[in-house]
């Protein structure tokens, strides 16, 4: 099943089920998608039905616009975001000359994110001083349902409902400063983006074990090819063992989203993965690459992101049918409010 | 105007408008704290027609009972947490052996908390493991409207709906090793609880100065007086300066609750405060109390909260009347989820 929130000038927005090939949608019989997370069991078999019957097509199905849709959650009681990829973290220290401890390897870092403000997928990312080193974070992402406190593992499995993906916006010129402060990320990290359309785990087929999903995450950065590595690659932990790790002294409540941090792939020797201009899988986010670069020249080349510039990140299947819809924004000065 | 939330069986709970006594109440206009806070404009009006029908009486107002409540919000899409009092910054680090950057006098700390799943306030605090050192931390919050991204400290100020009482519970024993990693606090801080009763600024009279909130917060464990310091005094960063940090690089969206951390006053010889029973006005939270003991004595005395342990935060008007009601709650083992 796949679903989507059509802007209608609320701020939860309009549910609607979405075919899958993403052609057409109707207006789904629960309003909201937060609503339909609250009380799931009652919503799924009415969403199903409905999805049976877009997919069936007829005359009077609405057009899919993804340039109208909210993110599938515009607010949400919760966004965490998990660095499951330690090739990223370990990457990304590097660059900014922090060493990272052993424990990484078997304790999961985690952060709470800032959930009352999601971007459109087709929004502008606002950006009002270049200076801040602004960059995406192409991931996945899970909704769970309730999950009580102390879940373990299994039963932290079987709470994810719905998957994502994310741009998870960074200001890198802000962070160093702030974790030195101690208390971790918050002005680094503004409103992120997520995908059109959010889909249950049977939509994803084999390419999802119920713990990874098995595809490449592609981004590009203004029309060319940054980044395909694999998000069921290098991912040490694994979304059940996010959650549980999240719930281990609190419960997590019905649509809480739960991200996998930025998708990164060493490369086939063991090293840091080689950039798609030199035959590698690339990047999700354009901090990695400065530090490939850095290593290799012994300066970054590539400049965080500028005014005007666009990222698109998707997912395709095995038939080159986009999964999730893109993710496409480009960055630009805010607007002035009134 | 004083409103609660009271406990129905759905996850939001039943907005309702409280008298200024706190004696008795009415189901509000709209359904819940956030649809309200989603639309104040449109809310508010009605909300104080119904406040003055409450204060006047009669017979079919219906009992306020503060055990009845969920926090105001039961769960909301934002809290936000400062550490306002660096007075209390300096005495807990020095508790864990860690310094204090000059910078914190200038630049506010702050982390993004948990708020999909708050406790009510007359709910137990549940705690799987008394290792994890228990604690209370007693703190005044607002609850905002809409606020811009890049907002200046004025327009921060405008912003302020609400007051609320906080016990922002937190794990002692697992901060350290959690700020190590960088990523701040996650699991050594579980669902906080808010006081039954949230409030409106023209409540609280000249109390309120649009910034700061001058009263005692008065904090009981186990019924003994623990501190009474007064949330006006050595507040180094007022709520709207909290609120243009946060809003710094990113919009707050309406029903965002920003915390002004533990509340703590130093004693008039500028040193650490006195605890209650040797004449000062005490602490907020456990951890200032150890650490004051650790300076005195050498080691700390008083344990973290054990199970059967009661904590009370309350903070009464000029005249002794209740504003807010009490958050009351014991510690106790979690009940097993079926």
């Amino acid at each position: 099943m796949k679903l989507a929130t059509l802007r209608d000038g609320t701020r939860d927005g309009r549910l609607v089920v979405v075919s899958r090939d993403l052609s057409v949608c109707m207006p789904a019989a629960v309003t909201t998608l937060q609503q339909a997370l609250d009380q799931w069991d009652q919503a799924e078999p009415l969403l199903q039905q409905q999805y049976q019957r877009v997919n069936a097509g007829g005359a009077t199905l609405a057009a899919f616009d993804p340039c109208a849709c909210l993110s599938p959650l515009p607010r949400a009681y919760q966004w965490i975001d998990g660095s499951a990829y330690v090739n990223h973290v370990e990457l990304v220290r590097k660059a900014r000359g922090a060493d990272m401890p052993a424990s990484f390897w078997t304790d999961p870092l985690m952060y709470q994110g800032g959930s009352d403000a999601f971007l459109a997928p087709r929004e502008p990312i606002p950006l009002a001083d270049v200076e801040w080193g602004a960059d995406f974070e192409a991931e996945i992402a899970v909704v769970t349902t309730d999950v009580a406190a102390g879940a373990d593992r299994a039963t932290a499995q079987r709470s994810i409902r719905l998957l994502m993906l994310v741009n998870d916006v960074s200001l890198r010129g802000l962070i160093p400063g702030e974790l030195a402060k101690g208390f971790g990320f918050f002005q680094s990290k503004p409103s992120s983006a997520f995908s059109p359309v959010a889909v249950t785990p049977d939509e994803l087929g084999a390419a999802w074990d119920g713990a990874r999903l098995h595809r490449p995450l592609l981004s590009t950065l203004n029309g060319l090819a940054f980044g395909c590595p694999n998000a069921g690659v290098d991912m040490t932990f694994d979304f059940p063992t996010l959650i549980a790790h999240a719930a281990r002294t609190r419960p997590l409540s019905a649509g809480s989203i739960v991200g996998s941090g930025t998708v990164s792939n060493r490369d086939a020797d063991g090293g840091p993965g080689r950039p798609v201009a030199q035959g590698g899988v690339g990047y999700s986010c354009i901090a990695e690459l400065r530090t490939v670069e850095t290593l290799q020249t012994g300066k970054p080349q590539t400049p965080f992101l500028q005014i005007g510039d666009r990222v698109r990140i998707e997912m395709v299947d095995e038939d080159g049918c986009s999964v999730f819809g893109a993710i496409d924004q480009c960055v630009a000065a805010p607007v002035a409010s009134s």
